[in-house]
Protein backbone atom coordinates (compact mmCIF):
# COMPACT_ATOMS: atom_id res chain seq x y z
CA UNK A 1 0.00 0.00 0.00
CA UNK A 2 2.99 2.66 0.12
CA UNK A 3 5.67 2.47 -2.29
CA UNK A 4 8.81 0.28 -1.76
CA UNK A 5 11.40 3.29 -1.67
CA UNK A 6 9.60 4.97 1.20
CA UNK A 7 9.23 1.38 2.95
CA UNK A 8 13.04 0.93 2.10
CA UNK A 9 13.61 4.00 3.65
CA UNK A 10 12.10 3.80 6.57
CA UNK A 11 13.00 -0.04 7.24
CA UNK A 12 16.57 1.48 7.10
CA UNK A 13 17.12 2.74 10.52
CA UNK A 14 19.84 2.23 12.67
CA UNK A 15 18.79 2.35 16.31
CA UNK A 16 15.52 -0.07 15.21
CA UNK A 17 17.84 -2.27 13.51
CA UNK A 18 20.48 -1.90 16.94
CA UNK A 19 17.58 -3.14 19.09
CA UNK A 20 16.60 -5.76 16.86
CA UNK A 21 12.80 -4.67 16.38
CA UNK A 22 10.78 -6.05 13.65
CA UNK A 23 8.55 -3.52 11.53
CA UNK A 24 5.59 -5.76 10.96
CA UNK A 25 3.26 -3.38 8.64
CA UNK A 26 3.68 0.20 7.78
CA UNK A 27 0.27 1.33 5.53
CA UNK A 28 -0.25 4.63 5.33
CA UNK A 29 -1.08 6.61 8.68
CA UNK A 30 -0.38 3.42 10.62
CA UNK A 31 2.76 1.03 11.78
CA UNK A 32 2.75 -1.94 13.61
CA UNK A 33 6.38 -3.14 15.46
CA UNK A 34 7.57 -5.79 17.52
CA UNK A 35 10.28 -6.45 19.70
CA UNK A 36 10.74 -9.38 22.50
CA UNK A 37 12.08 -7.95 25.70
CA UNK A 38 16.45 -9.16 26.19
CA UNK A 39 18.25 -8.99 29.24
CA UNK A 40 19.92 -5.69 27.87
CA UNK A 41 16.96 -3.76 27.79
CA UNK A 42 16.26 -4.09 31.73
CA UNK A 43 16.55 -1.47 34.18
CA UNK A 44 17.96 -1.87 37.51
CA UNK A 45 14.65 -2.69 38.76
CA UNK A 46 14.75 -5.71 36.79
CA UNK A 47 12.00 -4.93 34.62
CA UNK A 48 11.75 -3.32 31.46
CA UNK A 49 13.75 -0.11 30.47
CA UNK A 50 10.90 3.43 30.16
CA UNK A 51 13.26 4.22 27.49
CA UNK A 52 12.85 1.05 25.53
CA UNK A 53 9.38 0.79 26.11
CA UNK A 54 9.50 4.93 24.27
CA UNK A 55 11.46 3.85 21.85
CA UNK A 56 9.67 0.71 20.48
CA UNK A 57 6.75 3.05 20.50
CA UNK A 58 8.88 5.71 18.17
CA UNK A 59 9.99 3.49 15.58
CA UNK A 60 6.39 2.62 15.21
CA UNK A 61 5.05 6.70 15.37
CA UNK A 62 7.91 7.29 12.89
CA UNK A 63 6.93 4.70 10.37
CA UNK A 64 3.31 5.91 10.27
CA UNK A 65 4.21 9.62 10.14
CA UNK A 66 6.77 9.51 7.18
CA UNK A 67 4.25 6.90 5.53
CA UNK A 68 3.21 9.31 2.98
CA UNK A 69 6.58 10.07 2.02
CA UNK A 70 7.46 13.39 3.27
CA UNK A 71 9.44 14.06 5.99
CA UNK A 72 6.99 14.23 9.66
CA UNK A 73 9.20 15.22 12.51
CA UNK A 74 8.01 14.88 16.16
CA UNK A 75 6.86 17.12 18.09
CA UNK A 76 5.70 15.98 21.41
CA UNK A 77 4.90 12.56 23.03
CA UNK A 78 2.70 12.41 26.24
CA UNK A 79 3.29 8.35 27.55
CA UNK A 80 2.12 6.86 30.42
CA UNK A 81 3.53 3.63 31.68
CA UNK A 82 0.88 1.26 32.75
CA UNK A 83 2.03 -2.14 33.20
CA UNK A 84 5.87 -3.33 33.99
CA UNK A 85 7.29 -6.15 31.18
CA UNK A 86 9.80 -8.41 31.92
CA UNK A 87 12.63 -10.57 30.06
CA UNK A 88 11.38 -12.44 27.40
CA UNK A 89 8.17 -9.92 27.29
CA UNK A 90 7.32 -9.81 23.14
CA UNK A 91 6.03 -5.93 23.03
CA UNK A 92 3.93 -4.86 20.31
CA UNK A 93 3.87 -1.21 19.39
CA UNK A 94 1.08 0.42 17.30
CA UNK A 95 1.14 3.78 15.66
CA UNK A 96 -2.23 5.32 14.41
CA UNK A 97 -2.95 8.64 12.95
CA UNK A 98 -6.07 10.16 14.47
CA UNK A 99 -6.15 13.41 13.28
CA UNK A 100 -4.29 15.20 9.92
CA UNK A 101 -3.87 19.00 9.53
CA UNK A 102 -2.20 21.20 7.14
CA UNK A 103 0.94 21.16 9.32
CA UNK A 104 1.00 19.09 12.12
CA UNK A 105 -0.65 15.64 12.37
CA UNK A 106 -1.74 13.75 16.21
CA UNK A 107 -1.20 9.53 16.78
CA UNK A 108 -2.47 7.37 19.26
CA UNK A 109 0.51 4.79 20.44
CA UNK A 110 -0.26 1.73 22.15
CA UNK A 111 2.53 -0.88 23.46
CA UNK A 112 1.04 -3.70 24.86
CA UNK A 113 2.29 -7.44 25.52
CA UNK A 114 1.80 -10.13 22.57
CA UNK A 115 0.95 -12.55 24.75
CA UNK A 116 -2.16 -11.51 27.96
CA UNK A 117 -2.38 -8.45 24.79
CA UNK A 118 -2.44 -6.03 28.07
CA UNK A 119 -1.60 -2.40 27.64
CA UNK A 120 2.04 -1.58 28.49
CA UNK A 121 1.97 1.99 27.83
CA UNK A 122 -0.23 4.44 25.77
CA UNK A 123 1.12 7.87 23.87
CA UNK A 124 -0.75 10.61 22.38
CA UNK A 125 1.83 12.27 19.85
CA UNK A 126 1.95 15.01 17.76
CA UNK A 127 4.79 15.43 14.06
CA UNK A 128 5.21 18.69 12.14
CA UNK A 129 4.64 17.87 8.75
CA UNK A 130 7.18 19.30 5.85
CA UNK A 131 6.13 18.53 2.35
CA UNK A 132 10.04 17.31 1.68
CA UNK A 133 9.85 14.18 0.15
CA UNK A 134 12.60 11.52 1.84
CA UNK A 135 12.90 8.91 -1.00
CA UNK B 1 25.65 12.60 49.36
CA UNK B 2 23.33 9.29 48.88
CA UNK B 3 23.97 6.13 50.44
CA UNK B 4 26.74 3.98 48.58
CA UNK B 5 24.63 0.89 48.23
CA UNK B 6 21.99 3.04 46.65
CA UNK B 7 23.91 4.57 44.29
CA UNK B 8 24.96 1.35 43.12
CA UNK B 9 21.84 -0.17 42.79
CA UNK B 10 21.30 2.23 40.51
CA UNK B 11 24.40 2.54 38.60
CA UNK B 12 23.88 -1.76 38.19
CA UNK B 13 21.17 -0.61 35.00
CA UNK B 14 21.51 -2.86 32.29
CA UNK B 15 19.81 -0.89 29.79
CA UNK B 16 21.74 2.29 30.42
CA UNK B 17 25.32 0.25 30.29
CA UNK B 18 23.93 -1.21 27.14
CA UNK B 19 23.82 2.69 26.21
CA UNK B 20 26.79 3.27 26.94
CA UNK B 21 25.23 6.49 29.37
CA UNK B 22 27.36 8.05 31.92
CA UNK B 23 25.89 8.46 35.01
CA UNK B 24 27.61 11.67 36.12
CA UNK B 25 26.08 12.60 39.41
CA UNK B 26 23.31 11.03 41.11
CA UNK B 27 22.27 13.36 44.27
CA UNK B 28 18.58 13.59 46.63
CA UNK B 29 16.11 14.63 43.63
CA UNK B 30 18.90 15.10 41.18
CA UNK B 31 20.58 12.97 38.32
CA UNK B 32 23.13 14.08 35.49
CA UNK B 33 23.85 11.57 33.06
CA UNK B 34 25.70 12.04 29.46
CA UNK B 35 26.15 9.99 26.05
CA UNK B 36 27.65 10.79 22.85
CA UNK B 37 25.59 9.62 20.51
CA UNK B 38 27.24 6.61 18.21
CA UNK B 39 25.77 5.36 14.08
CA UNK B 40 24.00 2.49 16.25
CA UNK B 41 21.79 5.57 17.45
CA UNK B 42 20.31 7.31 14.35
CA UNK B 43 17.24 6.98 12.91
CA UNK B 44 16.32 6.77 8.89
CA UNK B 45 16.25 10.47 8.33
CA UNK B 46 19.98 10.77 9.67
CA UNK B 47 19.62 12.50 13.11
CA UNK B 48 19.49 10.83 16.84
CA UNK B 49 16.29 8.71 17.20
CA UNK B 50 13.56 10.18 19.53
CA UNK B 51 13.54 7.12 21.39
CA UNK B 52 17.56 7.12 22.07
CA UNK B 53 16.99 11.10 24.02
CA UNK B 54 14.09 10.10 25.36
CA UNK B 55 15.94 6.94 26.87
CA UNK B 56 18.89 9.38 28.04
CA UNK B 57 16.22 11.67 29.90
CA UNK B 58 14.80 8.60 31.14
CA UNK B 59 17.68 7.23 32.86
CA UNK B 60 18.56 10.30 34.75
CA UNK B 61 14.64 10.89 35.72
CA UNK B 62 14.86 6.77 36.97
CA UNK B 63 18.30 8.42 39.15
CA UNK B 64 17.04 11.09 40.40
CA UNK B 65 13.85 10.11 41.61
CA UNK B 66 14.92 6.60 42.97
CA UNK B 67 17.93 8.46 44.73
CA UNK B 68 16.04 8.41 48.14
CA UNK B 69 16.19 4.65 47.97
CA UNK B 70 13.19 4.02 47.78
CA UNK B 71 11.08 2.19 44.59
CA UNK B 72 10.10 5.19 41.84
CA UNK B 73 7.83 4.60 39.22
CA UNK B 74 7.41 6.10 36.24
CA UNK B 75 3.67 7.31 35.51
CA UNK B 76 3.99 9.45 32.47
CA UNK B 77 6.17 11.90 30.55
CA UNK B 78 5.50 14.68 28.22
CA UNK B 79 8.52 15.32 25.96
CA UNK B 80 9.05 17.92 23.55
CA UNK B 81 11.96 17.73 21.45
CA UNK B 82 13.00 20.92 20.20
CA UNK B 83 16.13 20.29 17.96
CA UNK B 84 17.90 17.73 16.04
CA UNK B 85 21.00 15.84 17.61
CA UNK B 86 23.67 14.69 15.26
CA UNK B 87 26.39 11.57 15.14
CA UNK B 88 29.05 12.71 17.32
CA UNK B 89 26.97 14.95 19.42
CA UNK B 90 27.62 14.76 23.62
CA UNK B 91 23.88 15.09 24.95
CA UNK B 92 23.45 15.92 28.43
CA UNK B 93 20.37 14.94 30.34
CA UNK B 94 19.74 16.36 33.42
CA UNK B 95 16.20 15.36 35.70
CA UNK B 96 15.46 17.39 38.44
CA UNK B 97 12.26 17.67 41.67
CA UNK B 98 10.40 20.29 41.58
CA UNK B 99 7.75 18.80 43.83
CA UNK B 100 7.18 16.16 45.90
CA UNK B 101 4.25 15.16 47.24
CA UNK B 102 2.99 11.92 49.92
CA UNK B 103 2.27 9.54 47.01
CA UNK B 104 3.82 11.23 43.35
CA UNK B 105 6.33 13.73 42.38
CA UNK B 106 7.18 15.87 39.51
CA UNK B 107 10.23 16.00 37.27
CA UNK B 108 11.69 18.47 35.19
CA UNK B 109 14.40 16.74 32.35
CA UNK B 110 16.00 18.30 29.53
CA UNK B 111 18.75 17.10 27.35
CA UNK B 112 21.14 19.54 26.01
CA UNK B 113 24.10 19.18 23.62
CA UNK B 114 27.34 19.75 25.47
CA UNK B 115 28.99 21.58 22.60
CA UNK B 116 26.72 24.63 22.11
CA UNK B 117 24.58 23.91 25.89
CA UNK B 118 21.62 24.32 23.66
CA UNK B 119 18.71 22.41 24.68
CA UNK B 120 17.71 19.14 22.17
CA UNK B 121 14.35 18.15 24.78
CA UNK B 122 12.73 18.97 27.59
CA UNK B 123 10.15 16.75 29.59
CA UNK B 124 7.53 16.83 32.32
CA UNK B 125 7.29 13.67 34.24
CA UNK B 126 5.04 12.05 37.28
CA UNK B 127 6.48 9.27 39.50
CA UNK B 128 4.50 7.05 41.97
CA UNK B 129 6.33 6.97 45.37
CA UNK B 130 6.32 3.85 47.15
CA UNK B 131 7.61 3.65 50.20
CA UNK B 132 9.62 0.05 49.40
CA UNK B 133 13.83 0.66 50.06
CA UNK B 134 15.45 -1.18 47.24
CA UNK B 135 18.83 -1.63 48.64
CA UNK C 1 -26.23 2.09 35.60
CA UNK C 2 -24.60 4.05 38.59
CA UNK C 3 -25.99 4.88 42.03
CA UNK C 4 -27.93 7.77 42.27
CA UNK C 5 -26.46 9.44 45.04
CA UNK C 6 -22.90 9.19 43.25
CA UNK C 7 -24.57 10.53 39.87
CA UNK C 8 -26.00 13.23 42.28
CA UNK C 9 -22.97 14.52 43.74
CA UNK C 10 -21.05 14.39 40.13
CA UNK C 11 -23.97 16.59 39.03
CA UNK C 12 -23.60 19.07 41.86
CA UNK C 13 -20.50 21.03 40.27
CA UNK C 14 -20.16 24.46 40.61
CA UNK C 15 -17.85 25.21 37.70
CA UNK C 16 -19.95 22.53 35.18
CA UNK C 17 -23.22 24.62 35.93
CA UNK C 18 -21.70 27.95 36.38
CA UNK C 19 -20.12 27.14 32.28
CA UNK C 20 -23.27 25.91 31.42
CA UNK C 21 -22.37 22.20 30.71
CA UNK C 22 -24.86 19.75 29.91
CA UNK C 23 -23.81 16.49 31.91
CA UNK C 24 -25.34 14.08 29.45
CA UNK C 25 -24.31 10.46 30.16
CA UNK C 26 -22.14 9.16 33.12
CA UNK C 27 -21.68 5.31 33.17
CA UNK C 28 -19.24 3.08 35.22
CA UNK C 29 -15.95 4.66 33.55
CA UNK C 30 -17.42 6.93 31.15
CA UNK C 31 -19.37 10.09 31.00
CA UNK C 32 -20.57 12.66 27.68
CA UNK C 33 -20.70 15.85 28.33
CA UNK C 34 -21.67 19.13 25.96
CA UNK C 35 -21.79 22.96 26.00
CA UNK C 36 -22.59 25.21 23.12
CA UNK C 37 -20.20 27.94 22.96
CA UNK C 38 -21.36 31.58 24.09
CA UNK C 39 -19.41 34.71 23.81
CA UNK C 40 -18.13 34.98 27.04
CA UNK C 41 -15.79 31.71 26.27
CA UNK C 42 -13.97 32.87 23.08
CA UNK C 43 -10.24 34.42 23.27
CA UNK C 44 -8.89 37.61 21.57
CA UNK C 45 -8.41 35.78 18.65
CA UNK C 46 -12.27 35.60 18.23
CA UNK C 47 -12.22 31.37 18.84
CA UNK C 48 -13.22 29.39 21.25
CA UNK C 49 -10.61 29.85 24.24
CA UNK C 50 -8.50 26.62 25.13
CA UNK C 51 -9.27 27.13 28.59
CA UNK C 52 -12.41 26.58 28.06
CA UNK C 53 -11.90 23.28 25.80
CA UNK C 54 -9.82 21.51 28.05
CA UNK C 55 -12.61 22.59 31.05
CA UNK C 56 -15.38 20.79 29.28
CA UNK C 57 -13.14 17.74 28.44
CA UNK C 58 -12.24 17.64 32.25
CA UNK C 59 -15.80 17.56 33.31
CA UNK C 60 -16.10 14.77 31.43
CA UNK C 61 -13.20 13.43 32.88
CA UNK C 62 -14.04 13.80 36.47
CA UNK C 63 -17.33 12.62 35.71
CA UNK C 64 -16.08 9.02 34.36
CA UNK C 65 -13.42 8.79 37.01
CA UNK C 66 -15.42 9.25 39.96
CA UNK C 67 -18.28 7.21 38.33
CA UNK C 68 -17.45 4.37 41.10
CA UNK C 69 -17.91 6.61 43.71
CA UNK C 70 -14.61 6.52 45.25
CA UNK C 71 -12.51 9.93 45.34
CA UNK C 72 -10.24 10.12 41.98
CA UNK C 73 -7.79 12.77 41.51
CA UNK C 74 -6.06 14.15 38.61
CA UNK C 75 -2.56 14.13 37.98
CA UNK C 76 -1.84 14.76 34.64
CA UNK C 77 -3.44 15.84 30.97
CA UNK C 78 -1.95 15.97 27.93
CA UNK C 79 -3.91 17.60 25.80
CA UNK C 80 -3.83 18.35 21.46
CA UNK C 81 -5.80 21.07 20.36
CA UNK C 82 -6.86 20.00 16.87
CA UNK C 83 -9.32 22.51 15.23
CA UNK C 84 -10.18 26.02 16.38
CA UNK C 85 -14.24 26.20 17.49
CA UNK C 86 -16.11 29.06 17.19
CA UNK C 87 -19.15 30.86 18.52
CA UNK C 88 -22.58 29.32 18.83
CA UNK C 89 -20.82 25.87 18.52
CA UNK C 90 -22.16 22.56 20.18
CA UNK C 91 -18.72 21.15 21.88
CA UNK C 92 -18.91 17.18 23.00
CA UNK C 93 -16.72 15.91 25.32
CA UNK C 94 -16.17 11.86 25.85
CA UNK C 95 -14.03 10.45 28.77
CA UNK C 96 -13.47 7.08 28.76
CA UNK C 97 -11.75 4.48 30.94
CA UNK C 98 -8.94 2.72 28.57
CA UNK C 99 -6.71 1.17 31.98
CA UNK C 100 -7.20 1.08 35.09
CA UNK C 101 -4.75 -0.06 37.89
CA UNK C 102 -4.67 -0.74 41.87
CA UNK C 103 -3.88 3.41 42.48
CA UNK C 104 -3.94 4.95 39.03
CA UNK C 105 -6.52 4.59 36.07
CA UNK C 106 -6.12 6.28 32.64
CA UNK C 107 -8.09 7.58 30.55
CA UNK C 108 -8.90 9.19 26.75
CA UNK C 109 -11.24 12.43 26.56
CA UNK C 110 -11.79 13.78 22.90
CA UNK C 111 -13.95 17.23 22.43
CA UNK C 112 -15.84 17.03 18.81
CA UNK C 113 -17.86 19.32 17.33
CA UNK C 114 -21.48 18.00 17.12
CA UNK C 115 -22.56 18.89 13.64
CA UNK C 116 -19.89 17.89 11.88
CA UNK C 117 -18.46 15.07 14.46
CA UNK C 118 -15.19 16.71 13.61
CA UNK C 119 -12.22 16.93 16.46
CA UNK C 120 -11.85 19.53 18.38
CA UNK C 121 -9.16 18.26 21.34
CA UNK C 122 -7.76 15.21 22.15
CA UNK C 123 -6.74 14.37 25.79
CA UNK C 124 -4.80 11.68 27.67
CA UNK C 125 -5.42 11.97 31.37
CA UNK C 126 -4.11 9.80 34.39
CA UNK C 127 -6.12 9.83 37.98
CA UNK C 128 -4.67 8.65 41.49
CA UNK C 129 -7.83 6.39 42.81
CA UNK C 130 -8.18 6.70 46.36
CA UNK C 131 -10.50 4.24 47.98
CA UNK C 132 -12.50 6.83 50.05
CA UNK C 133 -16.33 6.84 49.34
CA UNK C 134 -17.56 10.32 48.39
CA UNK C 135 -21.76 10.17 48.33
CA UNK D 1 8.14 46.45 26.38
CA UNK D 2 5.43 45.47 24.46
CA UNK D 3 3.47 47.76 21.79
CA UNK D 4 0.71 49.08 23.42
CA UNK D 5 -1.89 47.94 20.21
CA UNK D 6 -0.22 44.32 21.15
CA UNK D 7 -0.99 44.39 24.36
CA UNK D 8 -4.29 46.17 24.36
CA UNK D 9 -5.59 43.21 22.36
CA UNK D 10 -4.58 40.35 24.12
CA UNK D 11 -6.05 42.03 27.16
CA UNK D 12 -9.27 42.28 25.05
CA UNK D 13 -10.30 38.72 26.09
CA UNK D 14 -13.53 37.83 27.24
CA UNK D 15 -13.26 34.34 28.56
CA UNK D 16 -10.72 35.85 30.87
CA UNK D 17 -12.28 39.19 31.55
CA UNK D 18 -15.40 36.84 32.31
CA UNK D 19 -13.68 34.88 34.60
CA UNK D 20 -12.22 38.06 36.11
CA UNK D 21 -8.67 36.84 35.45
CA UNK D 22 -6.07 39.88 36.03
CA UNK D 23 -3.63 40.33 33.33
CA UNK D 24 -0.82 41.30 35.39
CA UNK D 25 2.27 41.33 33.22
CA UNK D 26 2.77 40.80 29.83
CA UNK D 27 6.28 40.71 28.58
CA UNK D 28 7.90 39.56 25.12
CA UNK D 29 7.67 35.74 25.91
CA UNK D 30 6.44 36.29 29.87
CA UNK D 31 2.87 36.81 31.41
CA UNK D 32 1.69 36.86 34.98
CA UNK D 33 -1.93 36.41 35.67
CA UNK D 34 -3.95 35.98 38.90
CA UNK D 35 -7.02 35.03 39.85
CA UNK D 36 -9.19 35.01 43.29
CA UNK D 37 -11.05 31.37 43.06
CA UNK D 38 -14.80 32.16 43.87
CA UNK D 39 -17.48 29.85 44.65
CA UNK D 40 -18.49 29.50 41.16
CA UNK D 41 -15.10 27.80 40.38
CA UNK D 42 -15.32 24.80 42.80
CA UNK D 43 -15.58 21.10 41.84
CA UNK D 44 -17.97 18.53 43.76
CA UNK D 45 -15.11 17.78 45.61
CA UNK D 46 -14.85 20.94 47.16
CA UNK D 47 -11.96 22.27 45.79
CA UNK D 48 -10.73 24.65 42.62
CA UNK D 49 -11.94 22.71 39.09
CA UNK D 50 -9.23 21.56 37.90
CA UNK D 51 -10.22 23.30 34.33
CA UNK D 52 -10.22 26.38 35.76
CA UNK D 53 -6.74 25.82 37.19
CA UNK D 54 -5.91 25.19 33.10
CA UNK D 55 -7.89 27.77 31.92
CA UNK D 56 -6.01 30.69 34.32
CA UNK D 57 -2.49 28.77 32.76
CA UNK D 58 -3.80 29.10 29.29
CA UNK D 59 -4.64 32.64 29.75
CA UNK D 60 -0.98 33.36 30.65
CA UNK D 61 0.15 31.33 27.79
CA UNK D 62 -1.78 32.62 25.52
CA UNK D 63 -0.69 36.38 26.40
CA UNK D 64 3.51 35.88 26.64
CA UNK D 65 3.11 33.73 23.47
CA UNK D 66 0.90 35.96 21.16
CA UNK D 67 3.36 38.93 23.15
CA UNK D 68 5.23 39.18 19.34
CA UNK D 69 2.39 40.66 17.96
CA UNK D 70 2.12 37.30 15.54
CA UNK D 71 -0.30 34.74 16.01
CA UNK D 72 0.29 31.30 18.51
CA UNK D 73 -1.44 29.09 18.36
CA UNK D 74 -1.42 26.06 21.04
CA UNK D 75 -0.61 23.20 19.75
CA UNK D 76 -0.46 21.23 22.75
CA UNK D 77 -0.18 21.70 26.54
CA UNK D 78 0.92 18.87 29.52
CA UNK D 79 -0.57 20.03 32.80
CA UNK D 80 0.51 18.03 36.36
CA UNK D 81 -1.79 18.71 39.01
CA UNK D 82 0.32 19.24 42.40
CA UNK D 83 -1.94 20.46 45.25
CA UNK D 84 -5.81 21.28 45.71
CA UNK D 85 -6.18 24.92 45.87
CA UNK D 86 -9.70 26.38 47.82
CA UNK D 87 -12.24 28.80 47.78
CA UNK D 88 -10.52 32.29 48.19
CA UNK D 89 -6.98 31.48 47.32
CA UNK D 90 -5.50 33.63 45.04
CA UNK D 91 -3.89 31.74 42.31
CA UNK D 92 -0.71 33.15 40.41
CA UNK D 93 -0.33 31.78 36.64
CA UNK D 94 3.63 32.62 35.06
CA UNK D 95 4.07 31.66 31.69
CA UNK D 96 7.90 31.59 30.51
CA UNK D 97 9.32 31.01 26.63
CA UNK D 98 12.05 28.42 27.42
CA UNK D 99 12.97 28.18 23.87
CA UNK D 100 11.82 29.47 20.30
CA UNK D 101 12.20 27.72 17.01
CA UNK D 102 11.29 28.52 13.31
CA UNK D 103 7.82 27.41 13.28
CA UNK D 104 6.79 26.50 17.37
CA UNK D 105 7.92 27.89 20.56
CA UNK D 106 8.12 25.89 24.07
CA UNK D 107 6.77 27.32 27.29
CA UNK D 108 6.74 26.16 30.80
CA UNK D 109 3.74 27.32 32.66
CA UNK D 110 3.34 27.70 36.46
CA UNK D 111 0.44 27.88 38.59
CA UNK D 112 1.14 28.94 42.43
CA UNK D 113 -0.46 30.22 45.84
CA UNK D 114 0.03 33.49 46.41
CA UNK D 115 0.05 33.51 49.52
CA UNK D 116 2.10 30.79 50.60
CA UNK D 117 4.01 30.60 47.23
CA UNK D 118 3.18 26.50 46.54
CA UNK D 119 2.90 24.87 43.54
CA UNK D 120 -0.64 24.36 42.22
CA UNK D 121 0.22 22.90 38.80
CA UNK D 122 2.45 22.62 36.24
CA UNK D 123 2.12 22.57 32.46
CA UNK D 124 5.06 22.14 29.38
CA UNK D 125 3.20 23.74 26.09
CA UNK D 126 3.59 23.96 22.82
CA UNK D 127 2.52 26.73 20.27
CA UNK D 128 2.76 26.54 15.99
CA UNK D 129 3.67 29.96 15.41
CA UNK D 130 2.73 31.82 12.63
CA UNK D 131 3.65 35.00 11.06
CA UNK D 132 0.22 36.73 11.05
CA UNK D 133 0.77 40.17 12.62
CA UNK D 134 -2.68 40.26 14.19
CA UNK D 135 -2.53 44.14 16.29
Amino acid sequence: MIQPEIENHIRDDAFSNWLGADIEIIQPGYSRVSLTVSETMLNFHGTTHGGLIFALGDIAFAAASNSYGCTALALSVAISFLRPAALGDQLVAEAKEVNSGKTTALYDIVVTDRKNQKLVAKSQATVYRTHRSFA
